[in-house]
């Protein structure tokens, strides 16, 4: 298998496999652009949805642009998403792959010449084409944010002690055509190399990639250890070594098959106010902060297409990646870091942000249920990938789908006592989590209430809904019986089935031999000798 | 308006309205009829779900019936339920038709003339077309049960003291051609009945009615307080009395207009055990007793219609008119009775059994949020309508979809915090409900665990995931890009949109000016203005 030679390779990909629209009618970047793209993940059902190509845009004040816009072509939905790994459309699929990816990380290789290079924009020359103003980046929160947004950066920085570089993706908004910001959270590993910076009172240098290949994007935008490399690991991801080219101003290696490199510094004494943004939790932030970025350089390749990412209001392209990679990682942390092999499947879900909601899957592996300790082994690891999330995780069993949240409930309703199988764990935090606190205290007030008479911090719960015991038969008729009747079903016309699981009953443990002889009896149309030994068997009052 | 003459009518109503299946090919009503009607609820969206007429039934031994069955013909979906009461098809329309029946009751009135009486078994002639063996009576739970079910029996009793009639409907098996039971809860109000008559050490007189015009059936099977008249509410519910007639061998009246009526006892002084049945939980009941009941006449129409209910794994006939009856009645009960002018809808889930899973949609009524102790007010009241039920409730927002999962766990993950917005409630019942204790353990063990050192009962949980303050607004463009945007949409032809609840931004009372300010300019593309002005704000570190 080769990977896709760059982002174009793979649109092309796309658009083959049915799943990119090419949008060729003027759109205006300032105030359609994101609510048309917007409008699939509140109209669409997940498999219907799709990337966008837009060649034609244009600006609030009547500006047009050269290049085009990608949106939501990286993960609009699992089938895209695996496109973009390319590997099969399912999840067993992509756990391989990032498993792969993390056991056998690629290093990049250097290259001389590169795509990324065709336009080079410095010194003087910098804004001959606009600065960053020539590239058509999207409002994205209408109606409530301020600044066009740059959503899909993977921000390259070096830790100045170590020399290592790290990758991660980072929201930023246009301050000018040579000025824009980042905003990394406080466990930001750009931060880390930033407040290094700091203390030695020198800028930190930076290059924003707009447009490498998937494999990278998908990289940069997971949670992966400080020191762990994003470049080696989307070379994992690809099979193959990712290719990189020395920046023009700054001592920096990008891809040389980006579509956009914005190089330049992050000054060590001073941070701006982030304007509003639209987030994965369904609100709005204010009162974040961002570094300032000066630009020095840009290099482009011809005809650049900006990528776009769709985060904000769940389900969104970030809760569609972000549910896909946590599931990856945190079944990879239980099973093989934490060392519990009943851990089947982890689905975290978009209501959660694709954070705070987490569903286990335990399977019984021979034993005729899973041992109490190991459930509750499984529920508390899962807190230790974060401060913060999961906020809500569910351990339910093997027969239980953990990404339908009606199976989920299902498990909640009848094998969960909530007095007997709850946990509630304090000491938590809860970044970006309005339930915390109100706006009216400190941040760091909200995210980590301290009190000196009562509990500190927030709190996560874990919920045990697996069955204690064994449990009667499922009241489904038995499987052949099913079967039966769907070929019945299909003999009279009536509508298509599209078959739910689960569809037929099964046995769990408990089903006493008594009603085992009856049923078979019944299966036979024993009635009468049936009601006969239950007449028999009658109980005086 | 006038009300459906009886179930015929009726079921002509459903075919006009596309939503009766009438099959004409033999169905073996014991290996083949309740898979075929199971699918639906296995393979189709709800309100695809139909009724079923089938009318050439055989039995396992090759028998062959004169009358027909009708199955899921009330409560398929919410549009069968709304025709059954005659009401405009959504949620507002069946609670206003609910509470009307209740404030308005009309008793019924006897008459001296009845289909019913078409044809009269009774004495020696009471098997002479096979007693209740002349019935097309389905297998239900095929594979796991032992015999025929009788699942959409109306019981007709009166209270020995005060000559109240109840009625009810329970489960009870084919026992042959005269005889057949009852499995009535330790808390139904026939039970109740037959208590009463065993002091008095005489058998209690029944009538099991099938086939009832859908109003009674409606109200047979909703949990009415002790002393209130099925039979005066269902006139409510039909808006008008219900004709009843004089049973031949027993000392009740039962509707006129009915299919089939069994007329007999139960004696006092034993009970049966019930075979394996497939519950509304999800699970195969084992365990229970049920009562006997000796049949003594049989009255029928000619060419009688077998009046068959869906219960066992939900979603099912029975959790539909489950969640439909309880949210009537729960938010009647939370307004009403208990004065929570707050509480704006109540949604019941299959998931739960239509029972255990409950959650209560909150309006702020013009204050900015809810007064916590109202929440905790409607939260604790759910708990009083049952000893087992609800065991989850969560109370949520105005603007959240309470019958949305995605949308109430949403709410739960960012208005929630575990620590703080739970009650854990003990000495609570579970009946039917497995994860109480393993079939090991007596009946009443499971059902309410007693210790002598730790918590006595199970339990429920409330869960408090409204917001406790003014939040940001949620992450989506305002409604006139979308608006917009959607036109766009269908001008480029893309697939068809099916918009879900939230499809735009709303503000949620915390909105800064400045952002405001920022936005307003924003959407003017005033970029360079607010960028001088964001840039100035830089703040030292």
């Amino acid at each position: 298998m080769t990977y896709y030679r760059d982002l174009r390779e793979f649109l092309g990909e796309l658009e083959k496999a049915g799943k990119l629209a090419r949008i060729r009618r003027a759109i205006n970047k300032d105030t359609e652009l994101h609510p048309l793209v917007r409008w699939q993940f509140r109209g669409l059902e997940e498999p219907e949805r799709f990337g966008f190509l837009f060649e034609k845009l244009t600006g609030i004040h009547g500006e047009s642009y050269n290049g085009s816009l990608a949106s939501t072509v990286i993960a609009p939905c699992l089938e895209v998403y695996a496109l973009a790994l390319k590997c099969a459309p399912n999840r067993q699929a992509i756990n391989d792959r990032w498993a792969a990816a993390f056991r056998h990380p690629i290093p990049p290789v250097s290259v001389q010449k590169a795509p990324v290079k065709e336009e080079i924009h410095v010194g003087e020359g910098l804004l001959a084409h606009g600065g960053l103003g020539e590239f058509p980046i999207p409002m994205t929160g209408n109606g409530w944010e301020a600044l066009p947004r740059l959503t899909g950066c993977c921000w390259f920085s070096k830790d100045p002690e170590t020399g290592e570089v790290n990758v991660g993706t980072y929201n930023g908004v246009y301050l000018g055509p040579a000025e824009s910001c980042a905003r990394v959270s406080p466990r930001g590993h750009m931060r880390i190399h930033w407040q290094k910076c700091q203390a030695k009172g020198k800028p930190l240098q930076v290059a924003a990639v707009i447009g490498p290949s998937p494999a990278l994007v998908m990289t940069s935008i997971t949670e992966i250890p400080y020191g762990v490399s994003e470049l080696e690991v989307a070379g994992g991801l690809a099979g193959e070594p990712i290719e990189i080219i020395r920046c023009e101003t700054v001592d920096l290696e990008v891809p040389a098959n980006a579509e956009i490199v914005l190089e330049g510094e992050i000054p060590p004494d001073y941070i701006l106010p982030d304007p509003a943004s639209g987030e994965h939790t369904g609100y709005t932030f204010v009162d974040r902060t961002a570094l300032p970025f000066h630009i020095r350089c840009i290099t482009h390749r011809k005809n650049p297409i900006w990528h776009d990412l769709v985060d904000q209001f769940p389900p969104s392209e970030s809760s569609v990646m972000g549910n896909l990679n946590r599931e990856a990682n945190m079944l990879n942390f239980l099973r093989n870091a934490c060392g519990i092999p009943y851990v089947k499947d982890v689905a975290f879900h978009h209501c959660g942000g694709s954070r705070r909601f987490c569903v286990i899957r335990l399977q019984r592996l021979g034993a005729t249920s899973i041992p109490n300790r190991n459930v509750w082994h499984a529920l508390q690891a899962s807190l230790a990938v974060s401060t913060e999330w999961p906020k809500i995780t569910i351990a339910v069993d093997e027969d239980i789908d953990p990404w339908d949240l009606e199976s989920v409930f299902w498990a909640v309703s009848f094998s969960y006592q909530p007095h007997r199988d709850t946990h509630i764990v304090l000491g938590r935090g809860a970044t970006a989590d309005q339930s915390g606190g109100p706006r009216t205290l400190p941040l760091d007030e909200q995210e980590y209430p301290r009190s000196r008479t009562g509990p500190q911090g927030n709190s996560s719960i874990l919920i045990d809904a697996t069955r204690k015991w064994p449990y009667t038969p499922t009241s489904l008729p038995k499987r052949e019986y099913m079967d039966r009747a769907k070929e019945i079903w299909e003999e009279l016309g009536l509508p298509r089935l599209r078959p739910r699981e689960p569809w037929y009953g099964i046995s769990l443990g408990e089903w006493p031999e008594e009603y085992q002889r009856h049923a078979e009896m019944g299966e036979r149309g024993e009635f009468d000798k049936i009601a006969a030994e239950i007449l028999q068997q009658k109980k005086k009052v």
